[in-house]
């Protein structure tokens, strides 16, 4: 029996957690979890799995849960979330913490769960770009995996299962294109939130799909790849790949290309980092039908088009502070975006002007990242709201 | 440095795997090799590699040789295949055997090879096809890996590294469609023999090409991958996929699919099997570039239009002799049809007859399978010559 601890149980990743943990409740049990703002959910959660600890965001719903439940221990804020990741009082075979929280609130919890030598399932991936140095160190320093579970990086690591790390030429990182891919730079200066967050191929959270549609959210991957895979930016390929069939693909020294294929379910590479190293039945699942499909198409990716991502390369290979700085303002202006502070092109402007204005350091300390992180998303909001 | 026994260095994939020798002189050793009707490319063969056996097909060109170079043993025949397979003079860290020769006739020497316990790459499908269980058996018997050298096995082969092979859903085998894809059955009646050969994506000798355009080639694939990935036959699937981009798929409990993609250069396979378990360089290779492909297509298969595909699948679930009588008269029909004694059509018509007369034998022994092999193209052979 495998022991989860579940960061971000309510949200889109966390719900088809909760859906492999429901298909196989012979092999995974739902120790501990953290909830948004959905309190309802929450308790919905609670009731099927029975957990012995739940986080969620305020005090005040952690008092009222705490009256309704009084078997479950309640926590609240970092302080619940890191709780959540490190909660010992569950005796199992093998302890899995799912990070699916949104934004760089994953980064204590992770580092404090690599402590505890659990192997780690990252769906958050501001977590290694916004301090991947880090992240791996820390976890070369405690012998701890790391599984992927964004569709992309998931793929990539199953296309290396087997392979030897050295003989690897170059990842090859598939994007949809987003909500705008058919649009031109001219069309963009006027879309909408609306528009933004209609994604023609996967259904994922607000924040990931504006990013999606930015194509921050590639750039964000390359930079998630390069720690993962220890891999330098000038063998991490992307290319437009509109019916997202293929997530992801390797090329190794003598030009053999392993790719990854699936639908776009979402409870693949979650159930796979769970399940990992044993591959498992995905219940209620629809097989590939490539007939079906007919046609792939694949574009070369066009940085003029989607300057995010070419901020996001540059950031990357600027390394230091730079990618905490791209995450910060990133997250901070789609925040804006979403409440309709600015436009959609707004966005790729705050980036650029914090990545302007920053100062970089070589090698930070995980109070400088903190520091800059919050410092970042302060001037944006004080200038932007 | 690995000791190389190559059968049928003069073919396709013969000199496809000199060429491979040729760029790693530092891993591989040509020590012995058998040559078909060309002795002008024998002799360069001799003289660029240097090898201690030589085996030629008649008695004559052997002994005209043996003058020529004076240090080189020769052999000639099936027994020189033989020895080819089995040559012990030249001590190495590894033996390989690369079983390249057309037809059933490199199944004696690939068993020989086995009871060497030498590792052998396999590009004569026609061995697993006509004694499938016999090889795999003896394979198993002295713990000898079989490593495909057929693209689309390869592939497979590729894609099943890391992986347990009981979370494998099922095998999914690429199809070009050959040089008659887009024709229909009334286009066929009068198609040539030169129509035939101009296979659209791969240059390959002349038996396989015809197969190809006639589907049994793929066919053949499904009985060679039903034997080395050990699968039923209701889990081998084909796809057509005209542009031969992706080479194979494999399909898991996860509804995971992974592939192999690729240019179509033959050197990648018979390199992959050569270094197995390494990965190495391909010199002088281009790597695919998917965005200047821009699309790749798939389509059913149709078991209407392709008949010998249809008859390969019964003639692999009947089991038995029944693959061998496929194979047999198959040979036989490309080569009546090559020599222009029957139409494209006829080499199905004379596949069905073939197997339509056979009583089949449930396990049939190896002297059984050669005299069957041979019973079958004589009687062919007696009706249409």
């Amino acid at each position: 029996m495998k022991n989860i601890y579940l960061l971000g149980a309510t949200g889109s990743i966390g719900t088809q957690t909760l859906d492999v943990i429901r298909q196989h409740p012979d092999k995974f049990r739902l120790v501990a979890f953290s909830a948004g703002r959905n309190i309802q959910l929450t308790q919905v959660i609670i009731e099927e799995f029975q957990p012995s600890y739940v986080s969620v965001i305020s005090e005040e719903d952690a008092k009222k849960l705490s009256h309704l439940y009084p078997a479950i221990h309640f926590g609240f804020g970092s302080e619940g979330l890191i709780t959540v990741a490190t909660y010992d009082e569950v005796p199992g075979d093998e302890h899995f913490v799912l990070s699916a929280v949104m934004g760089s609130v994953g980064l204590l919890p992770t580092l404090k769960a690599i402590e505890m030598r659990r192997t780690i399932g990252i769906a958050n991936k501001e977590t290694l770009v916004t301090a991947g140095h880090l992240v791996m160190e820390k976890a070369k320093q405690y012998g701890v995996k790391l599984l992927p579970v964004d569709s992309e990086h998931s793929a990539i690591y199953q296309c290396l299962q087997g392979e030897d790390s050295k003989a690897v030429k170059k990842l090859i990182i598939t994007a949809s294109g987003g909500s705008f891919r058919d649009y031109t730079r001219e069309m963009l200066q006027n879309v909408t939130r609306e528009q933004a967050l209609n994604h023609p191929n996967w259904s994922m959270g607000a924040k990931i799909t504006i990013d999606s549609a930015s194509m921050m959210n590639k750039g964000l991957e390359v930079i998630e790849a390069h720690w993962l895979f220890d891999m330098p930016y000038d063998r991490i390929e992307t290319i437009l790949h509109r019916q997202s069939i293929i997530h992801s693909m390797v090329e190794f020294e003598d030009t053999s290309i392993i790719a990854h294929l699936g639908t776009p379910d979402m409870r693949i590479p979650i159930q796979f980092a769970m399940s990992y190293p044993e591959r498992i039945d995905l219940k209620q699942a629809k097989s590939l039908n490539l007939a079906e499909v007919g046609t792939l198409e694949f574009k070369p990716m066009d940085f003029e088009r989607f300057p995010c991502l070419k901020m996001a390369y540059d950031a990357g290979r600027m390394g230091g502070s730079c990618p905490t700085v791209l995450n910060a303002a990133n997250e901070a202006a789609v925040d804006l975006f979403l409440r309709n502070k600015i436009s959609f092109l707004g966005i790729e402007e705050v980036v650029y002007e914090a990545l302007s204005a920053h100062q970089t350091i070589t090698n930070p300390t995980l109070d400088e990242i903190l520091e800059i992180d919050c410092d970042v998303r302060k001037n944006i909001m004080t200038k932007y709201e």
